[in-house]
């Protein structure tokens, strides 16, 4: 059975006075060196150009209507879903920027669920501004969800580093919601969806999974909480009755040293410090968001739009390239165990 | 005017069924090639001559009444002030060894807080076997607290590795429990203690402190929790006033890579596994527990008694000899300074 593949992935172009656009051009402008795989963006071509300049790039675009178009024009030209003129202003959100960062993740996402582009990376947006312009979701991740028409609690963050992937149930809440946000019933779902993600989309066939306890110690016994016995364990034991390599709880504070992280997969992380800490001590700047088990493919750097450093030349490129290079692996694997 | 200084450091010898007792004979092999400060230990001379052995080490003893002794005995055998003869039962738990385990503690800290030793390092034990015997402190830095005539909040416990020394607000308590724990005056106090140890014992003139936020980004102006801006960044001020080179409240997750490492001499943070996970995902078995702010030097190694290991040699000495040089270091420091 012949199999249409996506032609190329997607990329919005976030809020327009941060860094995203900058580095969207160092990203085509790398495209030969580094191998990657065709992409377009959904933006404002003279302001991609007006970026790229900014940064010293001379960047050529097409534009073109549909992503079937994407492929042919890659090698020379950025190729781009053109949204209009917005004039380039770094480090000076507005009002009209936060509408085209808006409708560009609009368009992008509505692109990857049609199946027209193979994925989705989301250059950084400023919560705060887009919600001046009607934006009502947490963030990218659970408006990419709703675009999918999937329920929000399927949408799983995982950040992958090259030293550790990470997983956590909670985000961003504050830490004395936490213990009350958790349950066996979230721990055990997030945890799966994530396990499956990593087979299908990462070519991990029997993903090994570490789960962080809560509590110092994992609650040693119960002396310090009662949350990693009465809430993690079961879910920990229901992973493993669905057929998961899975241990936990365990005590968070001894399961990031490089002996430990051989042992594991990812790991399940209770709130958002216990995994973004260790992510970000041994892989800052490398770390990748990557969305798991949404039918469409998404990820994104895991940086803000830096607002203070956008049209300097002084943003890294890596966190973006790393986010690329990794939804182009995972829509390969994708489409080619779809086709 | 004339100082007499301590002669040597004293070591407790920990639970005797745990690793303590052959790392304490494995520290003297080392003495010359490491150039370790003269050391005595409080404990069973047999027991230790036995756990020696069971590691391939002949280790002879000399049995001395006062510190005094210790320095000239310390070139040819282990000084111990000798509690008498207990058997070696590695791995074997029980209430003679943890008899032997508290009476160790307590002689030892009695030696230090007179001034006899230079400082203690303590051996580790297992805080549920001496509760058996009668321990009722929460763990050994509040014995050694409460040996001082100090309050138990005057002992400040920090983890020193190669990459980064971390100051817990909290430590092993519920995470549920940590918010409510946390006042402006507790972390102004304990952080102002831990500055002013790093001068007195550390040479460090101007410690550079880096405050940790509780909540996710520091709770990005009190989206996500009220404690970083109602609790900490007022102790942080306080602290500023007061004179002290403070940054704070900071989003944890991007405090501890090597970049913002740099960036200051200690670490508060907010909560046991704030601290302890990024101390030990970069230095694991490299860290140093120290007390700070009590008239004695006090360290100890970041490791339990590992009593699935004791008696097999297999357990590394590398964290009882960072303490032990730490504790040398910090003596010699504060009784230069005091002569």
């Amino acid at each position: 059975m012949l199999h249409q593949a996506p032609s190329g992935l997607v990329v919005s172009t976030g809020d327009p006075a941060g860094i995203g656009p900058e580095l969207i051009a160092r990203l085509w402008e790398m495209r030969g060196a580094e191998a990657l795989p065709p992409f377009a963006c959904v933006g404002s071509a003279t302001l991609l150009q007006a970026a790229a300049a900014s940064v010293g790039i001379d960047l050529p675009v097409a534009r073109i209507e549909t992503m079937a178009q994407a492929g042919d024009m890659f090698a020379d030209a950025l190729p781009v879903i053109d949204l209009g003129d917005v004039p380039y202003r770094p480090g000076q959100p507005d009002a009209q920027g936060a509408r085209l960062a808006l409708d560009s993740l609009t368009r992008a996402s509505a692109m990857a669920v049609s199946g027209e582009a193979g994925g989705i990376l989301t250059a950084p947006i400023a919560k705060a501004e887009l919600a001046k312009v009607g934006f009502t979701h947490p963030g990218q991740t659970e408006f990419v969800a709703e675009a999918c028409g999937a329920p929000a609690d399927d949408a799983v963050m995982m950040l992958a580093g090259p030293s550790l992937r990470v997983v956590p149930i909670t985000v961003h809440v504050a830490l004395s919601r936490v213990p009350a946000l958790l349950s066996a019933r979230l721990i055990h779902r997030r945890t799966a969806i994530a396990a499956r993600a990593l087979q299908r989309d990462f070519g991990i066939a029997a993903p090994r999974i570490a789960v962080a306890g809560l509590n110092p110690h994992a609650g040693e016994n119960g002396r310090m909480g009662s949350e990693d016995a009465a809430i993690i364990a079961p879910a920990v034991e229901q992973l493993r009755a669905d057929g998961f390599d899975v241990r936990g709880p365990l005590p968070a504070d001894t399961m990031f040293h490089a002996a430990a992280r051989e042992t594991y997969d990812f790991a399940v992380c209770m709130y958002h410090d216990q995994a973004l800490i260790p992510l970000k001590a041994l892989d800052f700047d490398k770390g990748v968001n990557v969305t798991l088990g949404l039918p469409v493919i998404r990820t994104s750097p895991d940086h803000g739009t830096a607002f203070d450093i956008a049209g300097t030349g002084r943003a890294h490129a890596g966190p973006m390239l790393a986010a690329l290079r990794m939804a182009g692996e995972c829509a390969a694997r994708r489409h080619r165990i779809a086709a």
